[in-house]
C-alpha cells in the first residue's frame, strides 16, 4: 500500500474555536464603561494574603470537580471543550454570595466578597479543570492503554491506567509551566499589553458581578443557570431508565430516519452538545456538520464500496487497514494541515510582534519597574500596574522552583516510564521554558493556545529518537504529556494573571491560587478518570457511549512517527495528502479574503472531528446554534445576556449527571428499559418471537 | 352471579366540565368594560341577510371540517370534549381578517368584517362539529357496530357503519332540535336572561376582538396558536415515523417505569390532551387522575386477584365475564350516580327557576313585544334587545318545519333500523321538545347539558319497551341518537343566540347560519367517521390508538336496559351499588358544604372515565395543569390571555395531523421505525434472538 510521512500535527485545541464570542463581548462592554476602576476606588483591595480564604478553595474544590466531570465527559466524548471560564467565574460567585450572605444574616460576616478573591476561585478552578485536558485523558495518555491499542495498528506495546502513577506523573510535571511563566507575567501583561481575550473577558463578567447592577443581572443569571442545571440533569437521569443495553436509549434515537442514524446522522438528544453549540461561533457548529456530511455522507459510502479493492473485504469493521484506517488517518491529516498551518501563522506573529516590541523596548527599557506610570495611561491601567507590581515573586524563587521540579521529574518519569529516558526528559525541559513562552505569547495574541500542538511535536521527535525497537510509540506518548502540561498550563495561567491584572487581584495570591489549583487537579482529574474507566468498560470503543477519539488519533499519530505509513490501506496516504493540504489551504484563503466572506469558510480543524465519530454530535450543536441564532433575532439583549448562562447549566448539568450515574454503574444498578429502535421489518420479526 | 338494575345514566356531558373557566373569566370581563355597546355605537349594524356572506361560510366550512377532526379524535380517544367555541371564534376572526386584510390591500373590499359576520362563523361552526359529538360515533352510533358487539356482553344483534345511512340518519334528526328552539329563543334571552355562560365568553372574545385593543391581542394571540399549532402538528408527523407495529412509539413511552405502563400510567406525549388539560378546570384534571389511582392502582390489581375465585380464569382478557366486566360496569355505575343526581338538581333549578318566572310574568306579560326597554335596562341592554326582536322567525313557521321534519323522520327511521318502530320515534318526538326546552333552559343556567343523559333516558326506556326479542339494544342505541340529537343542538343553539344577542347579530342570520352549519355538519362528520373507520381498522379495541370507551359502554347500558343483570361477574353489582351511592354522595356533598372546600371535592363523572381506559390521558391532562399552574405563578395576566391560544394550538395541530395520518394509512403507508420499549431481560433475549 502506501507510505508514510512524518508531518506533525495539532489536535483539539481547546481555546481555539470557543473564545471568539466573549472576545467580542467583551470588547463592546470595554467600550461601554469608561473607567471601571473609578467605580470601584471607593472600595479598599485586601492584602494578597486575605484574597486567599478558606471559603474561596472550598468553593474552588466542590466547582473543581463539577468541572472535572464536564471536561473528562467531553474529553471522552468528542473532545470538544468549549471555554468554561465564565462559568467558573458566574458559579463561584453565586456560591460565595449566598455563602456570605447567609453569615451577614446571622452577623458573623467577617470579611465581605470582593472580586479578587472571585478571580481567586476562578483562578483555581481553571488550573484545576485544566489538568482534566492537559493530562491526556482522553488522548495521549488513554492512548497508551490496552483498550485503544487494541483499535490501533500497533498493539504491542500499552501501559493501562492506574490511579497511583497518574497522579504521581501529573504532580511531577504539572508545576513547570507554573514555575516557566511567572517570572514572563509582567513582560506579557504590562509591557506587551497582551489582550488575552478569555481571561479579559472573565474580569470584565467579575468585575461587572460586584457592581450593584451587575449583581442584579448575575443574579438572573443563576437562576437561569440553576434552572437548566436542573432541567440538563433531570434529563440525563430521564435517559438512563431508558439504555439497558447497547443502542438503547435516546443516544440511539433514529431522529432522521434509520438509514441516517447507520451513517451515524441523528440528533443524540445530548443537553451537553446542544449548550456547546449554543457557546461556539456558528462557523465551527457548520463546519463539523459539513465535516460530517463530507466524511460520512459522502466519502466513507464511496471507499466502503471499493471493499475488496482497496482493502481486503475480510477484515473486521475497526481494523486500521481497512474503513477504519482512512477514517483516522484522513482526520489526522487533516488536524496535521491546519496545525501546521496555526503553527506557522502564530509563530509568524510572535516573532513579528516580539520584534517590534524590542524594538521599542529600545526606547523604553525593559527593567524599569519603578515608573510605569506613563502620562498617557488611563486611570484604570495606571492603577491595576500600580497594584499588579506591588506584591511581587522573585525571580529566583521561580527558576529555582523549575530546577527543583524538573529534576525530581527527569528522576522519577523514566520509572513511571521505562521507554521514556532521562536524556530525552531533560531535552524537552531545556526546550519546553521557550515553547511555553511561545504558546502564552501567541496565546495572548490570539487566543489560540498550541498546546496540543506542541505535544505532537514531542510525540514525533521523541518518538522517532526512541525507534520503534525502543517502544518509540509509548515514549513519543509520555514525551507528549510532559510537553503538553507545561505549555498549556503557561498560556492558562498567563490569561489568569491577566484577570487577576483586570480585577487587582495580588499576582501573589493568583500564583498560590494556582498552585493549589494545580494540586487539586492532579488528584481530581485522575480519579474522575478512574471513576469512568472503572465504570465504563467500553471506554474509547468507537461505538460506545464514550469513544475517546482523540486517544486512538493520538496513539496512531505515535506510530505513524514511529514506523511510517507502510501498513495504511490503499490510496490512504494519497487522500491523506490532498486532506493535509486542504487543510492547509482553506486556512490560507480564509486569512487572506476579504473579512466580510472569510467568516463564512468552515474551520478546517472543527472538520476533521466528525471524520472519526460520525456527525451526531455536531447535529446536536446545530440545534444549540439553532437556538440562539432564533433567540438572538427574538430578543438580542436577553440572549446576550443569557445565553452563556443557558449554554452552562445545560452542559454543567448533563456533565454532573454523569457523576451518578457512573457510580450507579459502578454499584452495578443497571437501568430497567430498553428504549429500542427497530425497522417495521426487524420489528415483525422480533413480535412474532416475543409471541412465540 | 348478580341481577340488574335499571338506573338511568349519563355520560360525556360536553359542555359540563369544561366552561367553568371561561364563565368566571367572562364575568370578571364584564366588570371591566362598563358599556360595550357604546364603544360599538358608531359602527353600523349590518342587515340579517349582509350578516351572511360566502366567505363566512367558506370559513366556517373549512373551520368545521378541522373542528371535526378534533372532536371526532377526541371521541375516538377519550371521549372527553372541551368548548371548542373560543378556538372556532379567534380561527374564524383570523381568517376572514386575513381575507379582508388582502381584499383591502387590492382595494377590492366590498364588505369590512363586522362582529356580526363573527358570530355566524362561530355559530355555523359550533353547529357542525357538534353532530360530531351529538352523532354518536363515539357512543351509541359506533356502538351498534360488530366491532364493539364483539366486546360486549351481547353479540347477537348489530348494524355496520356505512356512510349513506349515517347520513341519511342525521338529515332526518339534527333538524329537529333547531325548530323545537326556535319559538322558546326569546322567553330564554329576553325574559328569563338566562347567563349561557360558554356563549357568553363566546360573545365577549367576540367584541373584544372587534375593539381596536382586542384586535391587537388578537393578532397576538393567533400568532402563538399558530405557533404552537404547528409544533403539535409537527410532533404528530414525527411521532409517526416510529409508530411501525402495535405498542410502538411515543403513544406507549413507559415515561414512569414498566410496571406503571402495564397499570396504564404513563405519559403519552399527546399534544391534544396536554392542551385539554390546560383548558380543563384543576379539578377535573386531578379527578381524572384519582379515578385511574382508585381504579387501575388499587381496584382492578385486587379484583385481579381474585382470578379463579370472582370469575374464571380461564376468559380472554376482554371479555364482559372477567376483570373487563368490573371495568365497565363500575364506570357505568358511577356515570348513573353523578347523571341521576345533575338530572335530579337541574330538573329542581329548573322548575323553581320557572316557577319564579312565571310568578313575575304574572306581574309583567310574557307576550308584551312592544315595550322590552324598561327604564332600568341598560343601554347594552336596550339595544340588544331591540336588534334580537327586529328580525323575527314566525313561530308557525318552526312548529310548522318541526312536523314536517318529524314527519319524515317518523316514515324514514324504521327503514333504517328496522328493530326501530314508528311508534317509538312518535313518542320521542311527543316529548322530545318538552325535554329539549328542559336542557337549553338547565344549560342557560348551569352551562351543564344533559343531553346524554336524556339519551341514556331513552336507551333504557325504548329498549325495554322493544325487548330482548325484538332487538331491543339497537332498538334503544338508535333512540339514543334520536333524543340526542335533539337536545344537544336545542341547547348549543340557544347557546349561540346568546352568543347572537351579545353581538347584536340578527336571530335570522343566526338561524340560517345554524342550519346550513347542521347541514354541513351531517356531511362532515360522517365522512371523518368513515375516514378513521377505514383508515385504523383496530378503531375500538380496548388497547388500541382509538379505544373509543363510551361505545362499548353506551352498547353495554343498551344490553343491560333490556337483558338485566344476569351475567355480571362476582360481586359486579354490589360494587356497582356502591360506586352509584359514592357518585351521588360525593356530588350532595360538593353542593351542600362551604364552596371553598367544596372546590377540593372531586367530579364523580371524571373519575369514571379513567376506569375502562387507563390514565394515561388523565396525565397528560396534568402535565397540562402544572404548565397552566406554573405560567399562571410565573405571568398571570400572560397566562390569561394566552392559555386559550396555546392549549387550542395543541389540540387543533394534533387534531389536525389525523388527517393525514388517516389518508397514509388508507394508502397502506407504514411507518418505518418501530420505537420498543423493552425490559432489560426482554432486550437481551431480542438482541441474542437479532444477532443470531
Amino acid at each position: 500500500m502506501g507510505d508514510r510521512n512524518d508531518a506533525n500535527n495539532n489536535g483539539n485545541d481547546r481555546e481555539n474555536n470557543i473564545d471568539d464570542d466573549p472576545n467580542q463581548k467583551m470588547k463592546r462592554e470595554e467600550g461601554e464603561s469608561l473607567s471601571v476602576e473609578r467605580i470601584f476606588a471607593s472600595q479598599e483591595v485586601p492584602s494578597w494574603r486575605n484574597q486567599l480564604t478558606v471559603r474561596a478553595f472550598v468553593v474552588s474544590f466542590v466547582l473543581s470537580i463539577l468541572f472535572t466531570f464536564i471536561v473528562m465527559k467531553l474529553n471522552l466524548t468528542t473532545g470538544i471543550i468549549p471555554s468554561l471560564n465564565v462559568s467558573a467565574g458566574l458559579l463561584g460567585f453565586f456560591f460565595v454570595k449566598v455563602w456570605t450572605k447567609f453569615l451577614e444574616k446571622s452577623g458573623i460576616l467577617k470579611q465581605p466578597f470582593t472580586r479578587q478573591e472571585n478571580t481567586v476561585i476562578q483562578t483555581c478552578v481553571v488550573a484545576s479543570s485544566g489538568i482534566a485536558f492537559s493530562g491526556g485523558f482522553g488522548s495521549y495518555l488513554f492512548g497508551m492503554s490496552k483498550r485503544i491499542a487494541k483499535d490501533s495498528s500497533d498493539t504491542s506495546d500499552f501501559k493501562n491506567p492506574s490511579l497511583a502513577w497518574i497522579i504521581g506523573f501529573l504532580f511531577v510535571v504539572s508545576f513547570l509551566g507554573l514555575f516557566s511563566v511567572v517570572p514572563l507575567r509582567k513582560i506579557m501583561i504590562i509591557d506587551f499589553k497582551l489582550t488575552y481575550p478569555s481571561g479579559t473577558a472573565t474580569a470584565h463578567l467579575i468585575n461587572s458581578f460586584h457592581t450593584p447592577e451587575g449583581a442584579k443581572l448575575a443574579k438572573k443569571q443563576v437562576r437561569v443557570l440553576g434552572k437548566f442545571f436542573s432541567f440538563s440533569f433531570l434529563w440525563g437521569f430521564f435517559q438512563w431508565f431508558y439504555t439497558a443495553g447497547d443502542d438503547c436509549g435516546f443516544g440511539s434515537f433514529p431522529s432522521l430516519g434509520l438509514k441516517a442514524f447507520k451513517h451515524k446522522f441523528y440528533f443524540d438528544f445530548s443537553a451537553t452538545y446542544v449548550g456547546v453549540g449554543m457557546i461556539c461561533p456558528y462557523i465551527v457548529n457548520i463546519s463539523v456538520l459539513l465535516g460530517g456530511i463530507l466524511s460520512w455522507g459522502v466519502m466513507w459510502p464511496l471507499i466502503e464500496n471499493q471493499k475488496g479493492d482497496w482493502f481486503s473485504a475480510s477484515l473486521s469493521s475497526s481494523s486500521m487497514h481497512g474503513l477504519q484506517g482512512y477514517k483516522v488517518f484522513i482526520a489526522i491529516a487533516m488536524i496535521l494541515g491546519d496545525g501546521l498551518y496555526n503553527f506557522i501563522k502564530v509563530l509568524g506573529i510572535t516573532l513579528s510582534g516580539m520584534y517590534s516590541q524590542v524594538r521599542e523596548r529600545d526606547v523604553l527599557p525593559v527593567a524599569d519597574n519603578s515608573a510605569p506610570t506613563k502620562p498617557e495611561l488611563s486611570f484604570d491601567d495606571q492603577r491595576r500596574t500600580e497594584l499588579f507590581l506591588k506584591d511581587q515573586i522573585p525571580t529566583w524563587f521561580a527558576v529555582a522552583g523549575y530546577v527543583v521540579v524538573a529534576a525530581i521529574s527527569i528522576a522519577t518519569l523514566p520509572h513511571i516510564f521505562h521507554q521514556l529516558k532521562w536524556y530525552y526528559i531533560l531535552v524537552i525541559y531545556i526546550f519546553a521554558p521557550t515553547l511555553a513562552f511561545c504558546n502564552a505569547y501567541g496565546c495572548g495574541l490570539t487566543d489560540w493556545s498550541l498546546a496540543s500542538t506542541y505535544g505532537k511535536l514531542a510525540i514525533f521527535t521523541i518518538g522517532a529518537w526512541a525507534g520503534s525497537s525502543h517502544g518509540g510509540v509509548l515514549a513519543g506518548l509520555a514525551a507528549c504529556g510532559v510537553m503538553m502540561n507545561i505549555v498549556s498550563t503557561a498560556s492558562d495561567l498567563t490569561q489568569d494573571f491577566k484577570t487577576g491584572y483586570l480585577t487587582l487581584a495580588s499576582p501573589r495570591s493568583m500564583f498560590v491560587s494556582q498552585v493549589i489549583g494545580t494540586a487539586m487537579g492532579c488528584i481530581i482529574s485522575p480519579s474522575v478518570f478512574w471513576l469512568f474507566y472503572k465504570a465504563f468498560t467500553d471506554l474509547g470503543q468507537p461505538e460506545s457511549q464514550y469513544p475517546a477519539p482523540y486517544a486512538v488519533v493520538y496513539r496512531n499519530m505515535a506510530i505513524l512517527g514511529v514506523e511510517g505509513f507502510s501498513s495504511l490501506p490503499r490510496y490512504c496516504l494519497t487522500l491523506c495528502y490532498i486532506f493535509f493540504g486542504a487543510a492547509f489551504l482553506i486556512n490560507l484563503v480564509k486569512d487572506c479574503i476579504n473579512k466580510k466572506w472569510a467568516r463564512f469558510i468552515p474551520i478546517p480543524m472543527a472538520m476533521a472531528i466528525p471524520f472519526y465519530i460520525g456527525s451526531y454530535f455536531a447535529i446536536d450543536m446545530c440545534v444549540g446554534s439553532l437556538i440562539l441564532f432564533v433567540w438572538t433575532k427574538v430578543n438580542k439583549a436577553k440572549a446576550d445576556a443569557f445565553v452563556p448562562a443557558v449554554a452552562s447549566g445545560l452542559i454543567c448539568g448533563d456533565g454532573i449527571w454523569t457523576l451518578p450515574a457512573s457510580i450507579l454503574a459502578l454499584a452495578g444498578v443497571k437501568p430497567p428499559i430498553c428504549m429500542k429502535f427497530l425497522s417495521r421489518a426487524t420489528n415483525d420479526r422480533v413480535d412474532t418471537f416475543l409471541g412465540s
